[in-house]
């Protein structure tokens, strides 16, 4: 293993890199989409059932290498950013 | 929009959280081959020149709806995890 083998992960892990932002930002507006339904029915958008729920079925197809409760860190990192995303989105609406 | 529209969106959201699942732990594999690597020429598996490149690449083609600053901060929350699972990777193998 060389500098041939590094080269080639590092490029991989690139790719691995874009295509998690990409995901990241679907999953960013389809959280949008629901801030806006839950918007015009007053629904809090801080759902803990709904959050457990979703990290429940996310870690019951996790195969690691990561440990559940990293895969649970990170998707909670995940959600913090969706729902200040939201809180954003209401505030901007509230000033139109 | 009502109840039907919501449900497919958390179906959709459900969908995205598990195909983000899957390439999170794609770049765990990715990480622990390069921490092997590493672990072999000796290198150190902290590299904060390379992350900020990964950061960098990743911010200029970040489209949105998330800002900058949340990508970053998500992205460096998966490096942090994958430090970790390097150095995990790294102490069971002086264990053997």
């Amino acid at each position: 293993m060389g500098k041939f083998d590094m080269d080639q992960l590092r490029k991989q892990m690139d790719d691995v890199n874009l295509k998690l932002l990409e995901l990241i930002n679907e999953r960013a507006t389809v959280v949008q989409k629901i801030g806006e339904i839950k918007s015009k029915q007053s629904m809090n958008r801080f759902d803990p059932v709904r959050e457990r729920d979703m990290i429940d079925k996310i870690i019951s197809n996790n195969h690691g290498p990561f440990e559940n409760s990293t895969i649970e860190h990170i998707f909670k990192e995940i959600f913090k950013a969706s729902l200040e995303l939201q809180e954003d989105d209401h505030r901007k609406a509230l000033l139109v």
